[in-house]
C-alpha cells in the first residue's frame, strides 16, 4: 500500500522506515527538508509541499498524520481541501477522544474517512513494532488494516470500534499505567525505608521472574536501578502529560470510582510542590492553633517533630 | 470531692486550677517543686512525694493522672502498690485504647477501678472547660462524674462504655479531625491556585457565618489567616502525633474503609519528604525509561515540564 | 431598595419574604400564578409577565434570579432584551463559575452588570439568614450590598472579587463539605464496627461540646441520630449534585492535589454501585486466576471468605 | 541434597515432585497418610511420624516447612526439640515478617538456622518453577541455595538479606500487586461504562502485545475475559488475605505515604459491604439534614437521584 506520511519527527521517521521495511510505499512530507531527505535516502518519496504529497497518492489516498497534538488541527485544516470522497486520514498522535470524534464528524461531512489511533510503545515501537488502538469506520479499517498489522508487534493492533474509541482506549491504558507505576514506586519506597538493606535492582529482577507482578514496567524499574542503584541522581518530581488526567475526568463524568488511578495523579501533583503545598500550610497552621504544635518556619532547616 | 492530681505540667496545672475553681479539693504531685508550689499557691495541697500524696486522700481515693504517654506505665507502676480496693485511677492522657484495656485489667486484679479518659480542648479546655470521653466501670463513673461535669464545658462529658472506650472515642475523634483539616486545606489550596485573588481570612470568616461548613476548625483557620494572611511564614510540613494513624490501623483491623481519613494521613507523610519521595524517584525514572521524559536531576533548579 | 425577583419556588419565596421583612420592596415573577399570589399576599407586587415585572422597576433595575440551574440560560435570554445600561442582574443559583464568567461577559457587552452569587444555608437560610458569596463588578456590588447584608446572617456575606468568584467560592465550599462529611461518616463507621456499643447520638452531641471537631455538620449528625439511632432506616447510597465534582475538575486543571476531597467523591460513586463495581469483578476474577481464590457467584448469598 | 518436607498439601506435594524432578532426595511428612503415599509413589521417602522424618536426614538436616500459617508455630514447636546445632529450617509459608524475625531468634538460640521464604507463583509455580525471596543467615543460604535454584524459574530466587527480609519482600510484592490489580480493574470499569462497546478480552490481549502495561496480571485479565466476556457471572466482592494490609501497616509505621496501595485495599473493604457502609448512611443522612435531599429507604428499589 502507498501511504502519505505527514510529520517526519522522530516518531514519523521511525514509522516510515518500519513501513518501508515491510514493503509499503511511503511518500513523506515535512517542512524540515533534512528530515525529508533522511526518509528519501531510506527508500521513500518525499516533499516539503503538502499539495505535491497528496498528488503522489492514488485513490483512495491514505494519509498518516504523526505530528505533535498542538498542530493536529492546523495540519488537518491544510489537508482537508486536498482530499476527495473515500480518502482515509489516520491520526496517530496523542489526541483527546472527544477531539477525535469532532474531527471524524468534520471529515465525514466531506466524505473522507477518519481513523483515530492510539499508539503505545514509544520510538522503538514505531521502528520495530508498535501497539495500535484504532477507532473509526470499519470500512476504512478494512482497507488499511495491513498497514497496522505490518508495523505492529504480533497481535499488537486492534480495531476498537466507532470514532474516538482508539484514543479512548489509549487514554484508559495510560490511566492504568499511572496506577501501576505508583504502586511500584510505593512498594520500593517501603523497601527503601525499611530496616533492611535491599538491592533494588536485584529485587526488581527477581520480581520479573516468576512473580505475580512481573511486567514491562517492572523490567523498566530493573533497568532504572541498573543505571543508578538508589536513584540518587534524580529528584522525586513527577510530571504528567495529560492522559491520566483525562481518564479521571472521564471517570468523573461517568460516575465511575477510580480511587487508585486518581491517587496516583494526586501524588504527582503533590510532588510538583514538594513540602510546600498550601494544604500543608493550612494543616500545620491549624495544628498550631489548637494544639500549640510548632510549625516549621520558612527559614527552618530542622523539623520540629511533634 | 478530693482529687490526687499526678502530673503538674501545663495540662495538669490548668486542670488543677479548674478543679479548685469548682470547689474541689486538690492534692497535687510532681517531681518539679516549682510546679507544685504554683498549684499550692492557688489553693491546693502539694507534694513531691507520691506516697505522701496518696496518704493525703481518703477512701475511695481518686487519682487523676495527667502525664506524657511515655511515662504513664512508669507512674502506674509506682502508684499501684499504694492503692487499695475501691480506689479509682483516672488516666486522662493520650493513650492507645488497647493499652488502656490492658491497664484496666491489671488494676482490676487489684480491686482498683481504672477509667480511661480522652480529653479534647487543649490547655484552654483544661483550664476553662474540656471535652471528656470516659471509659471503664460504671460504678466508678458514678462516683467521679461530678469531677467531669464541673470541669467540662456544658454537655462536654460522656461515659462512653466499658474499658478503653474513652480513648477509643478520642482516637476516632482525631481521625475525623485529620480528615476535616485536610479538606479545609485542600479547599484553600484550590482558592490559592485559582485565577482569583481571594482574601482567605475573609472567606474563612464568611464560611463561619451561615455556611454548611462552619466549624471550630474553620474558626481556627480564620484566626491563622488573621495572623499571616497568606501563611507565607510557615512551611507546608504536616507532622502528626499518632491518633490518626491509630484510627487507620483500627479501621484496617475492622475491615472498615476509611479512604478519606487515610488520604489525609498519607498527605502528611508525603509532606515530610517533600518532592523527594522514593515513589517519586521511581515514577520519574520509569517515565524516563519508557517515554524519554526528562527527569529532574538532583542539582536542577528548573523543572523540565513534560 | 426595590428588587425584581424571578423564580418563586421554595428558595425564591423564602427569600422574597426575607426581603420584605427587611423593608425592601419586592416585585415577584413566576409562571406559577399561585406562587405569585402567595408572595403578593405577604406584601409584594407580582406578575406572571416578565415584561410587566421589568416595567415595575426603576433604573437601575435590580433583578434577582433564583431558578433551577437548568433554566438559567433560558431566563437570561428572555430578560436580556428588556434591560438597559446600568441595570443589575443577580444570579443566585447553583451555576458553574465558568458559565457565570461567560454570562457576565455577555451582559457586560450590553452594559448590564451581572453578579454571580453562591448561596449556602438552604431554605431556612433563604428565609432567616443566608450565607452569600458574591462575584462581579464592584460598582454593582456597592449598589446592592444592602440587599445581601439585610438577608444574610450577621457577617454572612462577602464580595469575593471579579466575575465568577462567587460561584467559585461556593464550589470550593462544597468540596470541603464533601470531605468533612466523609470524615465524619468514616469515623462513625469505625465506632459502629468496633467492639464497643456506642450511643452515636450521645457521641455526636459530646463532640459538639468542647471538642476540636465541633461543627454544624456534627450538629446535623446529632440530629440525624436523634431521629434514627443507628440509621437503620436508610441505605448507604450517596448521591451528589455536582459541586464536589467541579471542585475536583478545577483542582485537576490547576494541578492541585486534593486527595481527600477526591476520595470522598469516589466513595459516593462506589456507593451507587454497591458490591458490584466492575473494578470489583475484575479484581475478584484476577484473584481467582492467580491464587485459586473463590469468587462470589451472582447467585451466592454467602461470602466465600478468602 | 536431601530435604525433609513437612506439609504435603497441594503446595507441598507439588514442591516435593519439583524437588524430585531436579534430582534432590525428599523425605515427606504429613499426618495425612494418603498424601504421604502420593509423594512416596513419586519417588520420595515418607512418614507420618515427625521424629522418624528427622531421623531419616543427615547433618546438617534441612527441613522445609510448607504448612498453613495458622499452624506454623505448632509445627515449629514440635520440630525444635528434634534439631541440632547447624540444622536448617526453611519456612516458606505466608508469615508476617515480624513473626519470622521472632522465630529466627528463637531458633538461633538453639543454634539452628532459620530461613524465611516468600513464595510467589501459586501451585503451578511450586510444581514447575516458583519465585523465592529468602531471608536469614547467609551461611545457611550458601548451603541450601541449590534447592532454590533448582525449583525456581530461571533467575526466580534471591537472597534478600537478614532474617525477615524474605517475607518482607513478599509482603511488599503483594502490596504492589493490590495496586496494580485495582488500576487494571478501574481502567476496565471506565471502558465498561463508556459510550463504546468494547471487547474486553480483545483489549486486554492487545495491551499484552507491545503496550506499556503488558504484564502477567494483564494476561490473567485476558484469561478471565476469555472465560466470561463481561464477567457477568461473578460479583464485585473483593476479599483479601492480609499481605496488602501488612504492607500498609508497615508503611504507617515507617511514615511512608502509600496512597495508591492503600486506596486499593480500601476499595476491597468497601466492596464487602456494598452500598450499605455506615459512612454512606451518615453522609446520606447529612445530605438530607442540610439539603433536604431524599435518602434511599431500606425498602427502596429505585434511587432517588439528587
Amino acid at each position: 500500500m502507498k501511504i502519505g506520511l505527514i510529520g517526519l519527527g522522530k516518531m514519523g521517521l521511525n514509522l516510515g522506515m518500519n513501513l518501508i521495511d515491510n514493503k509499503h510505499e511511503v511518500a513523506g512530507f515535512d517542512l524540515n527538508e533534512s528530515a525529508v531527505q533522511e526518509l528519501v535516502s531510506y527508500g521513500a518519496e518525499g516533499t516539503t509541499n503538502l499539495q505535491e504529497l497528496v498528488s503522489k497518492l492514488e485513490s483512495p489516498r491514505v494519509l498518516w498524520i504523526m505530528v505533535p497534538h498542538q498542530v493536529v488541527d492546523k495540519v488537518l485544516g491544510q489537508v482537508k481541501p486536498l482530499l476527495q470522497e473515500g480518502d482515509i486520514v489516520i491520526e496517530a498522535g496523542n489526541s483527546h477522544y472527544k477531539e477525535s470524534i469532532h474531527r471524524y464528524n468534520d471529515f465525514k461531512d466531506a466524505g473522507v474517512y477518519y481513523l483515530d489511533v492510539g499508539t503505545s510503545g514509544g520510538m522503538s515501537g514505531a521502528r520495530n513494532g508498535a501497539c495500535y488502538m484504532v477507532g473509526g469506520d470499519k470500512e476504512a479499517w478494512n482497507i488499511v488494516e495491513p498497514i497496522f498489522r505490518d508495523t505492529a508487534v504480533e497481535n499488537g493492533y486492534l480495531y476498537t470500534g466507532k470514532a474516538g474509541s482508539g484514543h479512548y482506549t489509549k487514554m484508559v491504558h495510560n490511566g492504568i499505567e499511572y496506577g501501576m507505576m505508583a504502586a511500584i514506586g510505593e512498594g520500593f519506597e517501603v523497601l527503601a525505608e525499611s530496616q533492611y538493606d535491599f538491592d533494588y535492582e536485584a529485587v526488581a529482577k527477581l520480581w520479573n521472574n516468576g512473580s505475580v507482578i512481573r511486567s514491562w514496567l517492572m523490567e523498566l524499574t530493573e533497568d532504572a536501578f541498573s543505571k543508578d542503584e538508589k536513584l540518587d541522581g534524580i529528584r522525586g518530581v513527577m510530571h504528567s502529560s495529560g492522559e491520566g488526567k483525562w481518564t479521571i475526568e472521564e471517570a468523573l463524568d461517568l460516575q465511575v470510582a477510580t480511587p487508585v488511578i486518581t491517587a496516583s495523579l494526586m501524588s504527582r501533583y503533590t510532588s510538583l510542590k514538594g513540602d510546600n503545598t498550601f494544604t500543608g500550610k493550612v494543616v500545620a497552621a491549624l495544628r498550631n492553633e489548637f494544639g500549640g504544635h510548632a510549625v516549621e518556619k520558612k527559614a527552618d532547616s530542622v523539623t520540629s517533630g511533634v
